[in-house]
């Protein structure tokens, strides 16, 4: 990598919070972050269609805290943030079909929660470094490609709509009270603790669970295009946005290596497993409404800007999730 | 004007609900569909805040319906919105202060409950045209002028924010559902039954306000340019949106005749009072935070849709507004 990991040095003795910190993404940040000697608070509302799960922290459970916590709630978040250095805000309602099922929690997570975490923000940690969570999903579908953050704003979904408010208050408080805020566009993020059961969490985990179950998994579509950050490198780009100044008030995109199209990725979750099997179907009429065809991100605005890029192959990336959930399967379905 | 206004004539006999329909946009929208022989039932909540005034609709009152609800409360909506034709979606938090000063409550109106309307709608009415009033406010400090569609969203307040939502949800009920939203971008909008008591609707309120009543009006800057549509005009292009098929689905400005400084809307007004002065002065502190500088409509997408174009000059929209808040002055202030 370009980029001097010894910068991350910083971390040791600071004090983070993660909402969502039992989630996947979370999860792998309180790693590295307890790793880097920080003092790590995770908050995770532990709900059941969501990323939270404790086996993802059990290798850590006894040197982070852990806040069995709703964002939503206030009066228990205000405390939480006294005092912390860094923001990490991943918790959110990830999906696209649940949040037209139900869009007023949708609403109230990714969107009332998050204007109301900043408001605690300002009263109690005014000072401290804060990178939300955001989505490529709020692009909708391209006009060009690859996106880059200037690409208008075309939600397909209810969720879209949220979080691209979620990330905007993030921005306004930035440019009206100075918060230090910094907002990654993630697109497909994959690695071990990702949700597998079902396809809340993109389809690569399902497509992962099947294929280590022996069993066939569906592919929808086939040529659309898109492109995936290994959750370690996508760690590495929290720890890059919190650290750099030059972040804050600011959006970006966060891709991966390049594009592939989902028939490749079939091809690359088989290898991996070393077997399987997947079969084509034409998109269900619920899913292609939503559709957003190819998609994937220019990200060198982020790459110049702190000096990230993956380090991690898709392929390899894979393999690491293969090896990581055989050995962990029943804890994650 | 290039359209045919005998194609009103389709609204007499439908029935037309207006959100915000005894406020100021709303009722002079109200006025002109009871004209047209629209069932009209009004939706207000009476906040003392907003626009909502019942003189707005005292000549016509006995010729519609009106009920006192929140929007926010979608068991007293649902019922309202059964066997709607035509939805003006109008009922909306206008404050910029107040939106950085109470976030939450602006979220409610603005984002939550546009968010339950359409579900309502969706329900209950899923053939009724809807039009949603947004905001120029969504595009922030211009990159270019005049601004058209396509420039980038960059909230300054919070209610940037929820009406940038709020409008999302429009466009989404659409493109997922088929609900036959448009949107108009408006930008400042005055004409009699505006709210003149203070700057909630537009600072152009309390200069009216204060020129009648012989004394001097402040004006912050004074070289920045804005455009301004007569109430009228307004009324004109919502039921343009609502009538033309080739606005469903899509987003639209909303402008007037051009821009003019803020130094050449103040002679304005007190050319339009016989006599008057003003003094020029820095932002306050709070207000410079969120001050976007010179924004003007490039609109010629709706013009040419629809064929709307502006029938009051400024001048005479000012005499007008002039003319009416002298007549009725106790009953805005």
């Amino acid at each position: 990598m370009t980029f001097d990991s010894a910068a991350f040095s910083v971390f040791a003795g600071s004090r983070a919070v993660i909402t969502g910190g039992v989630g996947f993404i979370g999860s792998a940040l309180a790693e590295t972050l307890v790793g880097l000697g920080a003092t790590v608070t995770l908050v995770d509302c532990m709900a059941p269609n969501y990323g939270g799960n404790l086996f993802n922290i059990a290798p850590f459970r006894d040197r982070v805290q852990v806040e069995i916590a709703d964002v939503r709630d206030t009066a228990r978040m205000k405390p939480l943030l006294e005092g912390c250095d860094y923001l990490f805000n991943l918790a959110g309602q990830t999906s696209h079909l649940d949040s037209m099922h139900d869009p007023v929690t949708d609403l109230e997570i990714n969107c009332l929660a998050q204007l109301t975490l900043l408001e605690a923000c300002r009263a109690v940690c005014p000072q401290a470094k804060i990178v939300f969570a955001s989505t490529r999903q709020i692009y909708g579908k391209p006009h060009y490609l690859p996106v880059d953050e200037k690409h208008p704003l075309h939600p397909v979904d209810v969720n879209g709509v949220n979080k691209m408010a979620g990330e905007a208050y993030h921005i306004l408080y930035h440019d009206v009270y100075g918060l230090q805020a910094t907002a990654l566009r993630l697109t497909n993020t994959y690695g071990p603790r990702m949700r597998i059961k079902d396809a809340r969490q993109t389809f690569v985990g399902i497509w992962l669970k099947l294929a280590l179950e022996g069993k066939s998994f569906e592919v929808w579509g086939g040529e659309q295009k898109r492109d995936f950050t290994y959750v370690d490198d996508a760690v590495t780009a929290f720890l890059l946005a919190a650290l750099r100044d030059e972040t804050k008030g600011k959006i970006f995109n966060l891709g991966g290596e390049g594009a592939v199209s989902l028939d490749e990725l079939a091809a690359l979750v088989i290898e991996a497993n070393d077997g399987g099997t997947f079969s084509r179907h034409e998109f269900p009429a619920e899913r292609k409404r939503i559709d957003i065809g190819d998609y994937y991100a220019d990200d060198r605005l982020f790459r110049q800007i702190t000096g990230w890029q993956p380090a991690v192959p898709l392929g390899e990336g894979l393999k690491r999730s293969i090896v990581y959930f055989r050995e962990n399967m029943e804890h994650y379905v």
